[in-house]
């Protein structure tokens, strides 16, 4: 699945260029679309009880993204269980399609007490079904 | 009260200088150090259920701050009653005491939900002796 | 000009609403976009060596944003001239169009060493029909 | 080598803990104490066109960090040659000394317009003489 997002002023720094957390931002919002588009916000689930802390995160960076450029986040699922999902995500320069950045994030399924909650069948089959097909 | 911190790399944009959402930042660090040096840290009052929303806040911009420099923020009280708090901000380079920035905040004073609720007599005490006195 | 932008979880804290700085990149967000619809877009601005420093920022906080609400952004000129250029900022959300913040920044027109360089005034006059036109 | 910092209201998102992406700029504030307790700032570096982009970032995260907790930030050189640098990062809570995220970061030797450029003997002989001694 992709979206697109363009460089903010605030997303770079004094080398000109994205500051390498602010991937993990980028990470953030490929996921919640991605889910979004599976039906499920993440909103909606946390309000059910459902909570996905992330456990890992990775990520490779490639080549600089600069202020005003337009970036295509793909993000696909790479792994799912009852207990844990890998999110993987490419960002690339839409102009050309660079290959920017790649990484991916590992979440728990937890409650909002974060004790394990296991991840309701259906949202595993929507998901990998949304990932298949995208 | 004085406080000092150090500009990140994560501070700056591609201008080489400070982005100036991150002064607010500032603000927040010179508060939270002001409210804690009055023996009422941010954390202990919200756990009696007081909360302080800003509803306003305002900065000056005089000079840019560089990467790595070291910033004095210094923090006051403007003005104080039951309802309203106003904090009042100066930022200065710390080698050469130039004045970079200055502002303010107004904050309210409600429960969790919101609801207005008057500041304990003693806080405003407290925070206005701690005023004075630096 | 309106735009639209969507609440991420970076943007919440643990009062579970928009943290107040993050305000201001929300008016940033408007301003580029603003800019461009009159034809300027920031960056091709900075690479014929004008820099417009903020000098001036200023929110009013009315009611909180949450975490995955759609966000309207309304971005005008107020003011401006050869020296200095004020925009003004609505902060909507965007479902029930509810007023959640609003405010301003001021902005120098220079050049990249922050000399005053006079804004060119074809872009004056592109920034305020724009700005009538909207 | 170990620093502290603490946590802000700006760290932490709606559950409550602070925002992944944040340890990120936690491992920067440990790398550049780092690279100054070994008598290069990494500011200086860079006055001397030397850039060191990263290249990978990892993080595990074992716990969460809570608003205004004290945490310590201790950093490490895992590897270093005339190419490449990475950074080893342990994250805790100091009052109890709760291990809540490690991770790494990669980093290459660079110049200003990310052309390789090979990391001065001195400076990894000073690193190396630092990470042993701490």
């Amino acid at each position: 699945m992709k979206i697109t997002t363009r460089v903010l002023y605030k997303d770079t720094d004094r080398a000109g260029v994205v500051y390498y957390a602010n991937y993990l931002i980028w990470f953030e919002m490929g996921r919640a679309e991605f889910m979004r588009s599976a039906g499920y916000s993440y909103d909606e689930l946390e309000k059910q009880d459902y909570v996905m802390p992330v456990i890992e995160s990775f990520c490779k960076y490639h080549a600089p993204a600069f202020y005003d450029e337009l970036i295509t986040i793909e993000t696909a699922i790479r792994e799912i269980n009852k207990y844990k999902l890998t999110f993987f995500y490419r960002i690339y320069r839409q102009t050309d399609e660079k290959l920017l950045a790649e990484g991916h994030t590992i979440h728990a399924s937890t409650d909002s007490h974060l004790k394990v909650r296991m991840l309701p069948e259906s949202l595993i089959n929507r998901l990998q079904h949304c990932n298949n097909s995208k």
